[in-house]
Parts: C-alpha cells; structure tokens; sequence
C-alpha cells in the first residue's frame, strides 16, 4: 500500500483504473482495445460524446461554450490563448506563482512575432511567490483582450477562491490543479483550460472550454491552434488522444458518482483543512504561503524549516510508503499534493508520520 | 476474434497489451499505476530513456540526431518543421496525396505570418493521387531549407520506396504510415515525424527525429514548438504523454523480439503481396494505384468498382468480424491497413472471404 502526493501525473481513482483495466483488451465487447478503436467509429464516437457531455453536466457548463479535448498540455495553452484571442489587442497576466510567469513569458515570446501587448498587473517572485498578486481593477484598459489568472499554483500551493474584478475584461483561468476539485462557476469565465494530469486522467490530454463568441473566423498560424478550427471539427480535426479521452470519462463518472464537483471540493477542503490544521498546531512544520485565505486544497507544501531534516523526512517518509512527497526544487521542504483521488485515510496517515516525526527529531 | 484494418488507430500487439493490462494498476511493484507515475522519477525516467535506446536501436537512429516524443500528431509537425527549420527560406512540399496536400497547406498558412517560401514540386491531386508525383532535383534550390515528403498515403496507398534526390538539401520525411514498417536510412534524412498511432503507440505520441545541426538558436514563437528547446529537456519541458510513451516502449520491445525493422519490413511486404497478388488475380477487385511499383505495404485500398457492391462488402464484412475496412470517403471502396501487429492469417481469411464474395457477387 502506498500513497501517491505526486504534483502531477497523480493517483487516479482505482475505479477506474480497474475497469479500464478489466477492458483494456476488448472494449464493449467489440473485440479492441480502446487504444486500437479508430476515431471516426461508433465506439469512440460514443465515448468523446459522453466525456463531453459528462463533463458539462459536473461543471455546469452553458451551451454556449465549446469544449475541446486537445493535446500539448497548459504550456500549449500558454501560446493559444493569446494567438486566438489577443491580436491587436492588450492582454493582462497576473504571476502569483511559476505557472502564472511562464504564461506571461510564453506571450511576451509570441508577441515578438504577433503584434498584441502582453502586460503583467503584479508578481510576487521576489517573496518566492508566497502570497497572490492583489491588482486594482482600474488598472486595466475595459478594450483588452483578457485577463489571465492561474487559479491554482501547484509549486507555491495558493489558490484564488474569490474570482478578481477585471473591470468587465474576458476571464481567462488556467484550471490544471483544480478542475473538478473546487467549484467555479464557469460563467465567470471567457475560456478555461488544464491538463489532464491532475484531477482529469493520464497526462497527454488538454481540456480548453471556450466562450463561442471568442472563436473569430481570423486566419491564426496553424490549424491546430485554431480553437474555431478545433471546435468546429468536434476536437477531430486530427487523430486525437483516444486513450486519454476514455480514462478522463472514466474519471468523469467516477467525479460524478461522488456527488459531484461540489462534493469533490467539500472532501477536498476536509482534506487540506486536516493537515493545515496539524501544520497550524505546532512549531516544527511550517507552511511557506502566508496568507491562510490563499493556501490551496490541492497542493501543500511544508518545512521543517531545516534541509537535513527535510531531506530525512522525505527518505523516512518514502520508504513507509508516501511517494513523491518531495516538494519543488523552487520552494524546497515537501509538498503534499491531495487531488480529487487522493484518499481521506491517506492524510490521516500522513499526519500520523508527522507527528511521530517530529517526535523523534524535535530535539 | 476480429481482425482490425483500421487505418490508425489500429491493432497494437495482443503480448503489449497483454503486459499493459497485467500492470495496469502496478507497475514494476511502484504500487501506481503507470498513469499515476509523476514524470519526473526515476521509474518513469526508466521508461522514457528506454523507448529511445530501443528506438534507436531499431532505426539505426545515429548519436548526431535528437530522438523527441511529442504531442499534436503529424498535423502539429506540419507547423513545427517550417517554424523551425525554414524561416527566410525557400521550403519544398511533394503533394502525392492528402497529408501531403495538408503539409503543403499548413507551411503555406504559416508563411502568412512569418517570412519563408513554400513551394510545391507539384500535385497529383487531379488524379486522386493515383500515383506519386516525380521531380527533377535541378527543379531544387539548392539553399532550400527542405523537401518535404509524405513516406507513406494511408488514404491513397501509395508509398515511397526510393527516396527522391533532393539536389543536396535536407529531406524531411513524414513517416507517420510506415515507420517501423519499411526499413528506412535515417541518415538519408534530416528529419523524420510520425504520428505513434499506427505502428508505435496510442494515439496522442509523436516521435520527432532532427539531426542536430538543424537546431537553431534563433526564436521560435513558442516553446512548445521549438525542437531546441524540447530537446534541450528531453522532452520533459513539460508533462509529456506518459502512458503513450510506456506503450511506445512496449512496441518497440515487441518489434525487437520480431527480429526488428527489417524482418517487420519482411512481414509487411508478404501480407501486401498475398492480398495485391488476389487482387492482380480477379477482374472483380480492383486497386486504384496505377503504378504497380509505387503500391502502399501499410494501406491497400481495393474496390468492386461499384458503389453498390462496395456496400455490401463492407456491411459483410463487418458482419464476418473484418472491421474498419471502409475505405477513406475521398477514394471510397475498401481499404486494409496491415500495420506492423496487423497478422499474417488475418490478410489469408481477408482473402478467403473477399473469394468468397467474387463468387457470390460476380454476376
């Protein structure tokens, strides 16, 4: 038995790994596996409508958006968004964490070639990003194509519960650590995007949920970073991820057999809440991210405050079966990452090694 | 039982799927599932540098070019190649067939925003890309910065078994149809792409193979898309496709134990003959490639010349457990797909029951 804290590719609901597992040879009784189903046929078909509609259901996702299950990750996102959307136009960019300045630094590199203005409304590199940008709303020009926000960030381990005032600008949210693991409402957004490996299924999938009146029949670069080109085509304008499509509707049921999202984000937060707690009630961790109303459900990095006792703990820690725990090489210590997946018992676990950690080295 | 003739996706190997499916939930005793292995450790970092020794073993790939497992398929390639390797260049496209068309297209969108000729050595779309277009090398620039060739149509059946003189510029090869499945020079190239789906992998993995001295320093607009940056972190920039690259290397595993590339080549060429020898055999049957010697070893397309007809063959077919042997609705008819894991039998009871049809059906 272990426990899986990895950032990301993370544990997968056994559930679903079991049926797919139980399936993987003969899917539906057609005699293939899902990974040889062509994707022009019946089968597939059936199941890339049912993601897309399971999907919509848990999100509560309004017809007039598109959604797209591409390829390339959030970092393909980074360039998408603002060749899409931002030509001839201003695009804002809030960096509260390294996922937030790489988006950032991704349209600044496309704006060399494409004429728009990417500006940032505020970073908090310099404090290792421990807290979130704050930025006043009568900063930004009502004319910008967007405003983009990391919802989650899975390095620093803050989260914005509370949507930011744009002054009436296009919303767009990098979900890759809490899609499905806390409930935003998807209205508040113009376009939403994450990477499967974290709360969705195997990595290599992309899901982008676009707004229809941000899809503008101008020529983009390449057809396979033309959402409208994408959209239009059903997420088929080439061979897509098949295998990734049918575990994540696997993942979706097994979301949606839970209660749901808001449900996902009560036990999430019962997750978080538990180990912020025992952080909380004693000297020897700590948590780098400063403000308590920006720590994120998903992602918990914390200290000894001391490299030599970090690096026992992770050792100590891995070999009684909590794997992956060590946190980034950015902000050092563990990190605890507790996706949609990661069980209640697991935490409760981990707690139990803390203290009997900090008993043994509390010297 | 079925016998797939997808044209990809397509039938992998029954002993890859077999380990997958062992695994699934626990791989190498990690107690994760591959899915769930974060992309960074060390059984994972296993996994990925293994697929490349074995791909290079299997190709003969020379330590002076960089092995990449991507995302977006051969249509992302169709950006990438001309971003990076054309710009301020003249670029030439072979267009014998529709993912020839494609490529062509695409450089020629791209050539919209950033400054590079592409240009085609010609088309033979007005005959259905019967056969495949011939050049002359002094028709060649000889600073060009490529020729692009399509190795294989797997909606035409055509493929290259000779490789063009280029007048000494790079040849860039889309090997999507045939890698693994026809015994190719590398060294004859400067850069080779393939979607995995047909004789590697899942969907959703593309293998890059780009002679080093093509990486260039200068900016590419995205990081995602540029071949020095995606080497530079072996192709870990970011989270790549992880259980596509495990099934990769399950593949490649699987062509080794066969006796390699040259022996799958072997193998290739039997199945094509014996179903290319019925066909040459019977008046019913007919190919719709005109040049005998230009005959696809992966996709053969085949037609009772009569719409009709065709219906029923197909919808029999279906029934007698020959799947996805509908042809493309470009050139219409059937068309068997006899990839790499595709077996021998499978073309012998292919030809058994298309006998059986002739004689049912020859009125």
């Amino acid at each position: 038995m272990v426990y899986n804290f990895a950032a990301g590719p993370s544990v997968l609901p056994q559930e679903a790994l079991l049926k797919a597992q139980a399936e993987l040879l003969d899917y539906a009784g057609s005699g293939m596996s899902v990974m040889e189903l062509t994707h022009r046929g019946k089968e597939f078909t059936a199941i890339i409508e049912h993601a897309e509609e399971t999907l919509r259901e848990l999100m509560h996702i309004p017809d007039n958006y598109q959604v797209l299950f591409l390829q390339g990750g959030a970092s393909t996102q980074f360039t998408m968004v603002p060749l899409n959307l931002a030509v001839g136009k201003k695009a804002y960019y809030v960096e509260s964490g390294s996922f937030g300045k790489k988006a950032f630094t991704e349209a600044v590199k496309l704006s060399h070639f494409i004429p728009f203005e990417p500006i940032s409304l505020g970073s908090t590199e310099s404090q290792n990003y421990n807290h979130l940008v704050q930025f006043d709303a009568s900063e930004i020009d009502s004319d910008a194509a967007y405003v983009h926000v990391t919802l989650n960030n899975t390095i620093e381990g803050t989260t914005i519960y509370e949507l930011p005032d744009t002054n009436g600008v296009p919303l767009v949210g990098d979900m890759s650590s809490d899609i499905l693991a806390f409930d935003y409402e998807v209205e508040k957004f113009a376009l939403i995007y994450a990477g499967a490996q974290k709360n969705i299924g195997p990595a290599g999938m992309t899901v982008v949920i676009v707004r229809n009146d941000l899809l503008t029949d101008k020529e983009i670069l390449s057809s396979m970073m033309d959402y409208r080109i994408l959209a239009k085509n059903h997420s088929l304008y080439n061979t897509p991820p098949t295998f990734g499509i049918y575990m994540s509707d696997l993942v979706f049921e097994w979301v949606k057999a839970q209660g749901g999202v808001k449900a996902m984000a009560e036990k999430n937060l019962k997750k978080s809440a538990l180990l912020y707690e025992y952080i909380d009630s004693t000297e020897f961790y700590k948590s780098p991210v400063i403000n308590k109303n920006e720590r994120s459900l998903c992602n918990i990095p914390f200290s000894c405050g001391d490299k030599v006792k970090d690096d026992k703990f992770i050792e100590q820690a891995d070999r009684a079966g909590f794997k992956n725990i060590k946190g980034h090489r950015s902000v050092g210590g563990m990190r605890a990452s507790l996706y949609n997946a990661f069980p209640f018992e697991g935490v409760e676990a981990l707690v139990d090694f803390m203290k009997k950690f900090e008993e043994e080295n509390d010297l």
